[in-house]
């Protein structure tokens, strides 16, 4: 606390985010097959949280909607925690109206089984064939639904990184993306990760580093990009 | 460690176990669809590590083989990490050859995909099948080929308890089955379990207590019925 106090007080300068109210997407979901069984994914929540202390520390107020992860909440930072993609949307919803800037770092559940059985499926065939529908896509709803947004999704790809990071841009109109590379020992879980940062007529290389610095990165190009975009936007 | 001293001081003829190999899986288990995405459920370990230092105080020589969990291996137990179940169903196989008991309390995953997609499956329909497989069954699988082990087995079940419990000690050759409800913030992720022990022809109910004082309460049971079980083995 004496910490941020001094630096309150010595570096006035750099919360640019003052006023702003920022939401944060993090963590995996879980899509449960039945009250025992469920479909998740390998995210750990840290870079979601680190962008969420980043925010913070710019001035911002953030709120962070979190799926189930091993990570106390920021200090100062509101967080609402979900488990399944749906209730991640219905809180998003809901935080989005007062939101100036949307960042979604989630590993949302991509599929979610058709039925949840109610009680735990007993293993009495040798096969068995799990019908799953896609979930409502969180980042391009709140996105295309609220213009006045500064929407920031992230890609995280086994391949093709930047081709999938770029359409993805496009198609969900965003304003910046932020890509990586997963799989193999690669980002999730991990303390370090390089991200690739993607908005319309550019993009930048952020080397791989820890996450607390690379959010801190992160944030201080999206509060550059937010700062200008607000700027045009004003004019127009 | 003073406090293990005086207790193996004051308490000798409590190192019930002293010699003893005992096995012990905990945790759930991974299934994964591709590189991103698994099948798992909610198995925090706990319960399974309570047993594994329980041993451990009993005089035990303990290996646990665990699912991935947030917990520390329990001090002088031998902890094999395992992600599938294959992988534990391995670790098993080569484990128990030195095995005097065997405790399965691991939640391992019944179902597997059937392919295991290598790059990051793209949501392109609106629905996709996911064709399963059944697991190996590892308690039954070493269970019904080592007649010589002593196997415990653990049910979790949403309902009908008891006689899927019973059923499951018959099929699966087990000596001792310790059954809890879950679903509906029971045993899952909770300090706090009830189990029911049965046996072939008796059976008793720890009611609900903390985990490590209940797994003690198990230990004791196993341990008696273990030399009980030696002594008439031994006479025939």
């Amino acid at each position: 606390a004496l910490l941020q106090a001094m630096r309150d007080f010595y570096q006035p300068a750099n919360l640019v985010l003052k006023g702003c109210k920022v939401l944060i997407t993090a963590g995996p979901t879980r899509e449960p097959i039945d009250p025992v069984r469920f479909i998740t994914n390998r995210s750990s929540g840290k870079m979601g949280y680190a962008v969420a202390a980043a925010a913070r520390d710019l001035g911002a107020e953030v709120t962070l909607v979190s799926g189930p992860v091993q990570l106390s909440a920021p200090h100062q930072v509101k967080r609402i925690a979900v488990e399944t993609a749906q209730q991640m949307l219905d809180a998003c919803q809901t935080a989005v109206q007062e939101a100036d800037i949307f960042i979604a770092t989630a590993a949302v559940a991509d599929y979610t089984p058709v039925n949840v059985a109610t009680e735990k499926i007993k293993k009495s065939t040798p096969t068995l064939s799990l019908a799953l529908t896609k979930t409502t896509d969180i980042l391009a709803t709140l996105s295309l639904a609220n213009p006045q947004l500064f929407s920031v999704g992230f890609a995280a790809e086994t391949h093709d990184l930047l081709s999938y990071a770029r359409s993805k841009l496009e198609r969900k109109g965003l304003k910046m993306i932020a890509a990586n590379l997963v799989g193999e020992g690669k980002a999730f879980d991990q303390d370090q990760n390089a991200l690739e940062v993607i908005w319309q007529d550019g993009s930048t290389s952020l080397p791989e580093m820890d996450k607390q610095r690379l959010a801190q990165e992160l944030m201080h190009l999206i509060s550059t990009h937010y700062q200008t975009w607000k700027q045009q936007d004003g004019t127009h």
